[in-house]
């Protein structure tokens, strides 16, 4: 579809003694997650040393229920949401992933995407391993399991494991009396330590600490990795280059806005990349409205710098979800209209500024813009909170490919006049660098300029 | 649970020899319909006077896929959406309602309730009638089938079963070689007009013509009978009092934002009902925010008379759904917290003004308020863009029983106090009157005041 | 399919003062009545005047479990199993049908079949009256209403509604205080009374009264009324002609073999049956084998009579269940292959007697005679347990129409020669009413001969 | 329940250029070896080297349709049915287990059960290896490709796999370009080699060939090795200490009677037994009846040996299915009651022998003993086709722990009180031994004398 989608979030929570119900924080920490991957979910819980699970396609909010949760007793615990695109053999992918070894059972959840992947399995297949799926997860975990085997400590294992492995990765493990976390020497996706009375919480963003009432401590910094046991938190440091590169995608879009990452908030990096979007890019208007639910926050910035009012000129339905396929473009239309819909009352005789996010492949907007047209705006002028997008994401966001980017075969003023704007404004790089306030790391850009921070390990 | 809502959607299309997909322009109709009723929902069309039908459980995008639009071909049919109390037996009671009759087959759909049902079926029960549902609608449709049986014109049988009815009804009905649809006498419920080419529409409201892309023509007038055929669309008006009393809560919640009702706009009204809200209630604030989705155009004209910026301040998660039932107070109050979730970022320190169309039982609103405070609110000014609801509806709204219903159990004090608001403002039922713009009928403020325009009848 | 089918079994049950669980008995008596019908099922009991019922499509034992039966608690109540030709719509057609009416809350189910529905259904409508289905049930129910709501007794109303229907019909109906079940004037249709301890059950056949641990009372006469309350069992006889005509088809194959109709064993009279057969269709052969399961007493009386040993040359799948729909006729003979196969190690080198009950369209039997061939049987004679159906039943039996039926268009010898068999022998007419042993009616041979008792009335 | 069953049937076919449609022919052939294995079971087929399949819970009709089968086009493939015990993560275990591999993909399907799997796993556990499921078959399957990825020959790495192996197998393998199939050293599961045209079949059973219209060519030998591919079927015999142990309950109950396995045919074994038990246990009766369906072979043995006539006094419902799980003994024991029912008319006033093959824990023999009284029986002589089973199977057959089975904790005597006969007779492992006429393996009976042919390996 005409967007861009993360693909996976991630938490772990390993109980304090406070004999919490595992089961149910994790299942409100998925929840609160829940905008990081909507295609399948699972939560894996270790009770004495054997992990129970429950996996299947479908929202947080179908596959569990309260009987589900009830058995799910455990002491520590892990959970996963997840968005793919790989049709109906999704099931098997569903993580968490559970397996036996030398010491016990184990669970894996995995946020990221490996770009050494291929090579690494081809060198396990010489060596007589097989593998069940296209799984870059199943790869980290065989490795830190031979390691383990091999009598090294986790974290000597997880090190030696991330020695081998290239890509972005933040990972929960639940192993006998552990719950283990690490995130990538890049810090390419975000992953967060919260804690709730004595028990802690590792999370992909914030606002899966908020909705189980913990507490932020910090986040896991890149090439860090975190054991947790009854006698607390440990953190082990690996080397690192040095050059981080948290994708800046969180902040202008798949983020929740009440999150914090690495320092920032992302509702704040959204109002402020508005603001920027007004001086770089300055028009005449009456009113200025957003793409929902997204571009809320960009909306109100460009609003607020321009002195433009801000108003509700364009609703979302609530009641999309998967519509089915559409056969023909014209469908494919219909299924837009049917998604969006211009309030004219608001949008007749004015020149309007609607703010978005990003733009994929530019039918979607396009047919926003004739929308808002057709409601009488006089005038429409795009304005994007973000560059444009030209190159593949290679850690984990599902961006379509080149040939479906817009910004890579067409010049700002062709996509102009493709979506049928007066005119079209993109946020700068240099802007886009400004926008998440305090945050401690440095911006993976990739996705804009085709520097993969990776290309240098 | 603790809302207002609506009952019922309805449509009715006759292709006027456009060789339109008449199922398919019914869907996209209910679907802009959806929020009018989840729970179930349905379309029969009428093919060479045999009528093909299919309804279930479920949304509009869940119950249909191409494979069923395509075999429900036909000239004409009508659709309706349906939220409904009645627990598991609900299919039983999915709309339309088709039956076979002297003449052939006939399907309605119905948007409304009566208040003489339970008289009017008793009488017919003495007659030896039987019933299959406690329905309304099938009282309706069994009176007017009478009078057709009676050798009345079509005309003439739906004014014979006016007469015998009342309460509210907006009602569309597909039967051999017509589409009839009525408004009771008072115009409590809406429906409308509108025109695609030769094509004629009825509908609940106008979006259902704008997704379609049909353009309005006008609304049915209380008490009128439209028939359409192929030789075009026929009016036959009733006599009323000319007492008309459209119901204000379409304004205030349930209809969508874009519709125009009765000549007034929605957004509009609620955007007045939010300037005229800071006018009765006047605050010092810093920031103006919304109970999202609906309470955002009145949060915007509060914001816009009172000169406090409007923020982005709560979210509202769109991944809900049903969560499984909560059984305890503690894990009810866990379902708003996923629901809902303050922006720290944008709160903090600051004194709030929050806006909200409606309370009913008060639990939502606190926990909405606490979490507000919890996200570092100095202050939460609350403000209402309707008066306090005190009376049940019976004409079709789903409103909690007057023991429920906070308002009518407490004072406007108390009721702050138990919200935990640092204030309280209510809209007043005469600055509610003014607020549909242009609005060509009188309002039913039955639920504020306890005035029902029926009982003169 | 290439069968003869029932369509429907009714079980009704009213606890005298025993405080037995009615739902579940009423399941372990539909359970038994299972092969009356595969395709819905349904429940209903009275729980202090209300009906509270669950139905849907599929076997007894899916379509209720533990906890539906927890919840239809009540004082008395009905069942029916339904096998039906109608397709997806057949949901609505499931019994019983549940009424509100005058008096409260009424169930009824029926199994047979009205010749007169159509000139019935249109004289209602003229008077008014709306249909929900293509339903004779609804038919006899409405006119048992209308009686009862002109202040006729119970009988009255019953027996007004037998003069005004025409056709086959024993039917069971829950009401206030009462349990109802009457059986048409020819006793075309079966029904049985039980008592187990104070607690009376009305039955399709006698099996459901054995599995539930009651005892046999003794038969509904054709005509008469029975009517079960609080003071016991009443009985009313209506006038009939004197001319009663039981289907035989419930011995040749539809009943259970345990069960008693009217006085004579099904299991008895398909070995008579057999043994008449082998009088006289004798035929020098090696072993006699049965198409199972319905054939296997038939066989075991031809092996009797003839003193030719029984074998199990043939193998009927547990396991074929609904297989998708076969699109060629070459897929159509691989599902035949997958339900039947023959035990070569049995039927090698020898002359095979195949006994049968009937022969539809003639399409599974030349597949079966022709893998016994395969399987190397020398010769093979086809035995038939009833004569050849020449005529459809208007009295509720899936027989194929006229033109599928093979007896209604080829001669004796070109059915042999086109199923392949060496010699073919059916029972005669005369044959077959002496089979059922002290049957206590007279026998329906409608689909033999022609001659349908209706047809005098 | 009360029931010994089998866990598993496999089959793998080639394709020897007749462009069968293989996805089919697995269907059909699996659909033949149901009997084997109810809860799940899976077709996976090789299409250019890439493996597509399918698995789910459920009957082999169900699982399979058309569209599902039209998509697994390939020119090789596998297929298993498979019943356990293991609850609701079965799902997990459903087979074929498809991997991939240093060569590309590879599926695996299995019959049977390894007795030193722990140890196995241990040591693979050791070297750092995980572990999906509780499965002997991912054992087997990662040491075959550890061999293949240590530059072995298939059949050598078939050859040292079975050195590590110690129990009892079936296996078929789907690889890159070949099927492969092997049979543990001492033939304890069965599997044979038939031939269609041109294309090779491997399967548990013939009645598989029969199916789908292949010759039977011949069984594969204890410790033979099948690859077949382009060139056409290759064997290879690894050695063996001679000593061979086909399971002998394949013959009592499991298998199909039409099915030849190890050149002797099911039915007539049956026949066998019962004729064997007539000598060994002799009685005065009026008529011989079977539990129904497995034991009618050795009831109509029991009758020719005896001259006591066989009749149909025991019915065995079709429907049954998985009733909801019982609570109490007296509802298990209605259970039983709809499963089984005496038809009385045949069974009053008789001396009964009623023949069965086997007693787990006697109390589904009890109840049916006691139908067949309740149904007027003078005298009820148990008789089974098989010696008291008193020692579990480790050999990958589901016979109930040893504390359950009856016969390992009363005697012959005893047990004949428990269910009420009136005399109990079983077969002695000599006259069991004798029953498969012209078998060319020795036989396994552990379960009757806890001989276990492993224990010497």
């Amino acid at each position: 579809m005409d967007e861009v989608k993360d693909k996976c979030g991630v938490i772990g929570i390993y109980d304090g003694k406070d004999n919490f119900d595992i089961a149910r924080l994790l299942y409100m920490g998925l929840f609160s997650l829940q905008h990081r991957g909507q295609e399948s979910c699972g939560i894996a819980v270790n009770a004495n040393n054997e992990i129970l699970s429950h996996r299947d396609m479908g929202l947080v909010s179908k596959v569990f229920d309260d009987n589900i949760l009830s058995m799910l007793k455990g002491r520590h615990g892990i959970g996963h949401v997840r968005y793919s695109t790989c049709g109906a053999s999704c099931k098997d992918n569903a993580q968490p992933i559970i397996v036996n070894y030398k010491d016990g059972m184990m669970a894996i959840a995995h946020n990221g995407n490996l770009v050494n992947a291929n090579e690494l399995r081809a060198k396990m297949a010489d060596n007589g391993e097989v593998f069940l799926a296209d799984s870059d997860t199943e790869l980290i975990l065989k490795r830190f399991v031979y390691y383990i085997a091999a009598d090294h400590s986790i974290e000597k294992a997880v090190e030696h494991t991330m020695k081998e492995i290239t890509g972005s990765y933040s990972i929960v493990i639940s192993m006998p009396g552990k719950l283990v976390g690490f995130r990538d020497p890049h810090g390419i996706r975000p992953m967060i330590i919260g804690k709730y009375k004595n028990t802690y919480i590792l999370a992909s963003e914030s606002c899966a600490l908020d909705t189980i009432g913990a507490e932020i401590i910090r986040d896991v910094v890149p090439g860090e990795i975190i054991i947790i046991d009854d006698d607390g938190l440990h953190s082990y440091q690996t080397k690192t280059n040095g050059c981080s590169a948290l994708c800046v995608f969180e902040f202008v879009y798949f983020a929740r806005p009440d999150s914090y990452i690495d320092g920032a908030n992302v509702y704040a990096a959204r109002h402020r990349a508005g603001r920027q979007l007004a001086i770089e890019h300055p028009v005449q208007a009456d009113l200025v409205t957003a793409v929902p639910d997204s571009a809320l926050a960009a909306a109100l910035g460009f609003s607020y710098q321009s002195g433009i009012p801000f108003g509700h000129g364009l609703m979302r339905s609530r009641y999309v979800g998967r519509t089915f396929i559409q056969p023909t473009q014209e469908m494919r239309d219909s299924a837009v209209k049917l998604k969006f819909a211009a309030i004219r009352h608001e949008i007749e005789g004015k020149r309007i500024v609607l703010v978005d996010d990003s733009i994929v492949r530019g039918t979607t907007t396009r047919l926003i813009v004739q929308a808002l047209k057709n409601a009488g705006a006089k005038e429409v002028h795009m304005r994007i909170s973000s560059p444009p997008v030209k190159y593949p994401c290679v850690y984990g966001i599902d961006i379509a490919t080149s040939k479906q980017l817009i910004a890579s075969k067409l010049s700002v003023e062709e996509i102009q006049r493709m979506i049928g704007a007066d005119s079209l404004g993109y946020l700068s790089i240099e802007g886009l660098n400004q926008i998440p306030e305090n945050v401690n790391l440095g911006l993976c850009t990739a996705c804009f300029n085709g520097k993969y921070c990776t290309d240098e390990d």
